[in-house]
């Protein structure tokens, strides 16, 4: 395609890692860096893509490789498949996005039945030339033409029997010799050709094989698993052997500029004397403390050392190197930024702002908000020893061993005094009492948002959903997990944040929330624009908000508080209630409570907004099953409240125009509760009342009318903003009208995506959408990162729409995606004033507002040619 | 607002309708005319709407009334109060839309205790002056005052039953004096103040009273039912009064330019001598035909056809007058547009064409599509006598009556010889046999888009659904309708059209599809742009569908041949499936089944396009209600596949992905009907295979993909189109990559509506949705009108970006919306090719599509300065 699809280490090329790939990248900057490195060049992605889509290698390659390889012929001074002073490569993978260990790399390309004598001469170690000779054999064979590696271990186990070897060490350069014969023996077995001798042509075949490697079947598992994208490609580096295994005076490594899993600054790593590196990466041996090498070869230490400081400044990120000593010489083999733990990428961000090597704007956009999450939950000590009984999605995260109970009642009153885990095929807002007093849940059905998943990461708690190897026996109080038959009140655990579950108690390690993890966000909030609100239902959640640093809520559900145990009687008794006055005389019961909820919550948030939400649920979700209702009356009301899409039915608004009497009675309890905090703190609260699923402007226009009307019946002095929820096309379509009847919009981006895309968040997770993703029809799951191009373009219209009648309209996202990275950067890109989110997911939202922040002045600075 | 507020009937007034009213406008393009008309004034809307708006009248309206009282007191030389000639004037309302007896008038105002004296003097009348003032003070009592009506006729009866006398004209000139004075008191007694004898104060109070009348609760009512906005406000006409009452030689009478029942030319109205225009609306005494005023009044009768032809002459429609004859003299009170039946409209206006009076194009542009539906159904005889039992939604157009039976099986029995109604709560996929048998249906439950009123319309068959007073119980096979108990078998009648039940049965009169109706859709489809298609499952329905003239079938829905007797064990053993292989065997026995439905088809639409949408519905449809099945497996897949919210869920090409091989064998049914129906016909059809719920391109690549794999593998030779519908929003948001995959998109409006607005049909339509129309909260019933300003916007926005990417695809729309007059005409601005709607509105989409290209002709000729 670019006519040029190689390029020497020693060359500049444009394109960076999206061209060269990460390790050919790394290679070329170090050797302009000077440091050591082994000679060689890349094959670009650029060469990988075309070659996939013909089947072919493309026109011109071969040749830009022949003048490539004779440059390093001349560099060298070697001859490739020279019978006397043979040059040696590897050819190695490099994709642009790291992915270790899924593509193929074969090592010693050019010995063959004469270079090894040359080998073997020129370093004059016989046993050292048959052992590399070998290896390429098996490599080969493996690698290009897909022999099982089981053969080529079976022969090496059969000869190390013959000989009486223990180890590979063992054997004499006699036995390689004869190793070599039956390997080349076993390759025409089982490819019907010899041993290809031509160095050239081993070169060749080797290039297609590490093409072909990127399809292979666990490559596109792992991109799948990772979001990577399927048409990047790989390069391929061909890379001048350098030998770690040439003796006493040789070895290879590994080492990290800071320890990964603290961050802590200091030596750590792994040294293997006269070794390879497949060596290390292949187990045989145990390597040593990267300070062994320093008394073996003190002189390639310090300059590891050395080149160890280089790269970190020079990167201004923690490396993560391999490197080969060969006769005390110190070669790189790779570097790259070091995947840590978050703790450690906390820690060392931190320091390296300590030590003036990256300012705290760096630090800010190179944490993963991501990976904080594993900070704020306990986790499975990750030294346990235990057997996964079962999978499920990881709905919310944390871990959490305790009792199976198998119904929220018993929940209720056994998790006050120990552990227990919910157990149950899902949760209904009936089991909210259970799962309060739960360690975890756990459900065979339901998906990411089903309702043990959203209540479960609302507060915080583990949950494993969508378990489909769990069945329930209710009437046997049995559960089958997987193989296991368990009993309710045996102990299982489960781990939120990757869905497994497991039969028995597993240790825990504690959340870890530090000071480095204070000062990362402080640095953050110096530097969003997004406000970070939170979801929070109780003064309980509020105050663990403010906690995690959240600057006001953003969603208050008050259906919630229909569903304690002492209230749903009376809620009850108002759905049940026969005429208006009945349900007045219900209402005003209900009142009280309401209003003390409130205060709680005001008093928690005082001097932050609060948005509190209007009653949403279709009102057949406070009565109990209709199989579970014997009152004949209490029946028929059941039924008459049954409906067919209930996500589409009676809810939302609809209920607040129905029966404005509902409304009426949660405004006058806000504003009852605003006098009353203010009365009793001096401050009065920010009060922002939101009405829910509104399609149409004149739905609001009443209801804000309804809302105006009873506010000032309680007072005249509370200040207080009145918005919606927009959660339907149809709002985001006609955002211009319903903005001229509210103070504010919230994006409820949850029932945005179920009727944008028409995926009912019940029925789709689990069932189609996780077999759309198993099979690549979408990428991500909508639920989890808003799915930008679709129910994204549709919040840019009702934002533009919605300030084209109300330029000052404060608007913010209350559905999941708040808390959710991308989606936070997205909604910055919109211009929203707020995101919310529930409160374990603030610290990630501050931090994620942060990077969008930067990340968009950052192309301002290149815009601007800075 | 204007400044002025008041116009004679002699002074030209720019505003039309929408300022003088319809009534005031009509007076004032007559007396232009030269028409004779009698004197007056017109006080505008404007002044109504503020008046309306402020509660009091406007500043400077009285100023202005006085002046023109002043005008018409010069004109006709008395005085408005003089006790000695006085001018007596009419008060009648007048709005924009007529609203026939909505509103209120009041005559003979000018009255009082001396003028009645004046008046008896100048006309010589006693009688008729003592006369007139008590219907003064009658009519001023019950519009000014609101005196209950029956007051006054207590009143009237009781002196008729002193004096014996049998009718009001027995009355003399005393007693008629006598009933002044008893009047008089009555009003006293109801309002505490004695009737005003300032005439200038009675024009105020009647003015003031004519424009409340806007805002009482029956013209409301009307409005709603009319779509009729609440702001247009009434007109007041202010008319000298001529009395028809004055003797044998005036009269006075209405009168139509064509009959309205039948639109043939010629003489047609009633007339009454010696009476005013309140005694014929009154209907205290009987009209006569029109010709009897031939030999009464001859040369009042000459004039009043010189008017008639005149009239039509000048507006070129067909004129519904009111006319008084005052001593020979012929006075025009009002005239307007006829209302007429469908079949007088159509004759009317081809008739028109044929006298020169009006064009084609005019003709065409004036028949009201909707009324046209009342012509392809039978309908009630317009004579019958019969009680209303009940009344439920006018679900689909129609009158039937016949035995109700209460199940399916039944009615596709006894349906067989005898005919029957299907009664029950709500109808479900498995009755359609019964459905098919029966004459109409009749539901409890369910909304206009409901199953039983969905497959009712698309069969052209009556429904009425949602009929709360419906309830039935199956165990003594009785219902109760109303206040009346039936048992099964009992004959019931329906109206489809409007809604009405009636227990026994009521003499029907046929479907009128006469010449005039095919001459004027002859001229409409000269001049529409849009293509009309039908929805059409089976070769009965194509067939029919062709009769009324489409073009193709824009919707053929393949689940409805799922559902037929011999199937749906083939279907159900296919869900039950326990892998992929079962699966296809079962697929294999539907295969042939498919594919000679698609022979018929494609032989009934032979030269014309058919649109097959592949499997939609989710797979649960065709399994029993789990209580009714027995078998254990069938029970737990019944389970696994129930869902909480089915319209969005496993459905669509959800379907199609899940479970290829169902499609796979839809496709090589498709193909292979079009080869054999190509073999035998020799014309191959014009096939197109539709995907159902894309909401993502992939969804589309890949099922093309196998459309076109699966296609291939049975014939090369069969050209077809692949495309989708749009019936999401994500769809249409991201119509542009969608485009890239499809040659065509069909606009599925019915479920766009439901995920756009968030309103599942089946909940909201008896529920939230009609107290929403009740209230006003819509004006409209969005599945039934498409909601232009929200899912039309959707779709505008799917229409632009669907052609960014692909110019020349096909764009239709297949939702019910497809045959709604308003919303066709929303579609031919949108530019889409075609609309297509069940066949029994095939007639009325081509009308209104040519409508659609006329008004666009119109617009952009007056545009171009024409």
């Amino acid at each position: 395609m670019s006519g040029r699809y190689v390029f020497d280490f020693d060359e500049p090329a444009e394109g960076g890692k999206g061209l060269l790939g990460g390790k050919g990248a790394g290679l070329a900057e170090m050797t302009a860096l000077g440091i050591p490195v082994p000679a060689g060049f890349t094959i670009t992605t650029d060469a990988s893509r075309d070659y996939l889509e013909a089947k072919e290698l493309p026109e011109g390659l071969e040749a830009e490789i022949d003048e490539h390889l004779t440059a390093l012929e001349e560099r060298t001074g070697k001859g490739f498949g020279d019978p006397d002073d043979p040059l040696l490569v590897s050819v190695r993978s490099g994709a642009a996005v790291s992915m270790p260990g899924m593509m193929d790399t074969i090592l010693n390309l050019g010995l063959n039945d004469d270079s090894v004598e040359g080998l073997a001469e020129t370093t004059g170690n016989e046993r050292f030339a048959q052992d590399s000779y070998r290896r390429l054999i098996q490599m080969y064979g493996e690698v290009v033409d897909g022999i099982d590696a089981d053969n080529f271990e079976r022969a090496l186990a059969e000869l190390k029997k013959q000989r009486g070897a223990q180890q590979d060490v063992d054997l004499s350069a006699g036995d390689l010799e004869q190793l070599v014969s039956n390997f080349k023996e076993l390759y025409e077995q089982e490819t019907g050709s010899s041993f290809p001798q031509d160095a050239r042509e081993q070169l060749s075949r080797a290039v297609r094989a590490v093409f072909d490697s990127w399809d292979n079947p666990r490559a596109q598992v792992y991109r799948r698993a990772h979001h990577i994208p399927d048409d990047l490609g790989t390069a391929v580096n061909v890379v001048q052997m350098v030998f770690g295994n040439k003796g006493g005076r040789s070895g290879t490594g590994v080492a990290f500029t800071r320890d990964p899993s603290t961050g802590e600054a200091g030596l750590y790593g792994e040294f293997l004397a006269n070794a390879q590196g497949e060596d290390v990466v292949a187990g045989i041996r145990t390597p040593q403390p990267l300070q062994e090498m320093k008394e073996r070869l003190p002189e390639a230490f310090e300059q590891l050392l050395d080149t160890m400081r280089r790269l970190e400044e020079h990167y201004r990120d923690m490396q993560d190197i391999e490197f080969t000593v060969e006769d005390d010489r110190l070669y790189l083999l790779q570097t790259r930024s070091a995947k840590r733990t978050a703790a450690a990428a906390l820690k060392a961000a931190v320091e390296m702002v300590d030590e003036g090597l990256i300012s705290r704007e760096d630090a800010v956009a190179r944490i993963d908000p991501a990976q904080l999450d594993q900070l704020l939950h306990p986790m499975l000590d990750p030294n346990a020893d235990y057997e996964i009984a079962a999978k499920g999605l990881n709905a919310s995260p944390g871990a959490a061993s305790g009792k199976i109970v198998l119904d929220a009642d018993t929940a209720a009153q056994q998790g006050e005094t120990e552990p227990v885990i919910l157990v149950g095929w899902e949760t209904s807002p009936d089991d909210i009492h259970g799962m309060i007093a739960a360690q975890g849940i756990l459900t065979a059905h339901g998906g990411m948002t089903s309702h043990a998943a959203v209540v479960a990461r609302g507060m915080g708690k583990p949950c494993v959903a969508g378990c489909e190897e769990l069945s329930i026996d209710a009437d046997t109080h049995s559960v089958r997990i997987g193989r296991h038959e368990l009993a309710e009140g045996d102990v299982i655990t489960i781990d939120g944040g990757s869905g497994i579950v497991i039969a028995g108690p597993v240790e825990l390690v504690a959340p870890q929330i530090n000071e480095d993890f204070e000062t990362i966000l402080g640095w953050a909030d110096n530097n969003r624009r997004l406000q970070v609100r939170a979801n929070a239902d109780t003064p309980e959640d509020a105050a663990k908000a403010r906690e995690f640093g959240a600057q006001g809520i953003g969603l208050c559900r008050t259906e919630h508080m229909f569903m304690a145990d002492e209230r749903l009687p009376i809620v009850r008794e108002m759905i049940m209630a026969s005429g208006e006055d009945e349900r007045r005389d219900a209402l005003e019961k209900l009142l009280p409570m309401q209003q003390s909820d409130f205060e709680g919550i005001f008093e928690a948030m005082a001097g932050l907004p609060v948005t509190i939400r209007l009653l949403d649920p279709p009102l057949h979700e406070f009565l109990p099953p209709l199989e579970e209702a014997t009152d004949q009356r209490m029946r028929e009301r059941i039924k008459s409240l049954q409906e067919s899409n209930p996500m589409l039915g009676t809810r939302g608004c609809r209920l607040g125009l129905l029966w404005p009497e509902i409304y009426e009675m949660q405004v006058r309890a806000i504003i009852r509760a605003a006098v009353a905090v203010e009365e009793r703190t001096g401050e009065a609260p920010l009060v922002e009342i939101m009405h829910p699923l509104v399609g149409f402007a004149e739905e609001l226009h009443r209801l804000r009318a309804i809302t105006i009307a009873t506010a000032n019946e309680e007072s005249e002095e509370v200040e207080y903003l009145v918005g919606t929820m927009i959660e339907l096309p149809r709002a985001c379509i006609r955002a211009d009208e319903i903005a001229e009847h509210a103070d504010f919009f919230s994006f409820g981006t949850n029932d945005l995506t179920q009727t944008t895309l028409g995926f009912s968040r019940d029925d789709a997770e689990g069932k189609f959408l996780t077999r759309y993703l198993e099979d690549g029809v979408l990428e991500r799951n909508p639920f989890e990162t808003l799915d930008q191009s679709g129910v994204g373009d549709l919040m840019r219209v009702a934002v533009e729409r919605g300030r084209s009648t109300r330029e000052d309209i404060k608007m913010g996202i209350c559905g999941e995606h708040g808390g959710e990275p991308a989606s936070v950067a997205f909604c910055h890109g919109l211009g929203l004033d707020y995101v919310s989110c529930s409160p374990y997911r603030v610290p990630l939202a501050r931090l994620a507002a942060a990077q969008a922040a930067l990340a968009e002045r950052g192309a301002a600075y290149v815009a601007a040619g800075g």
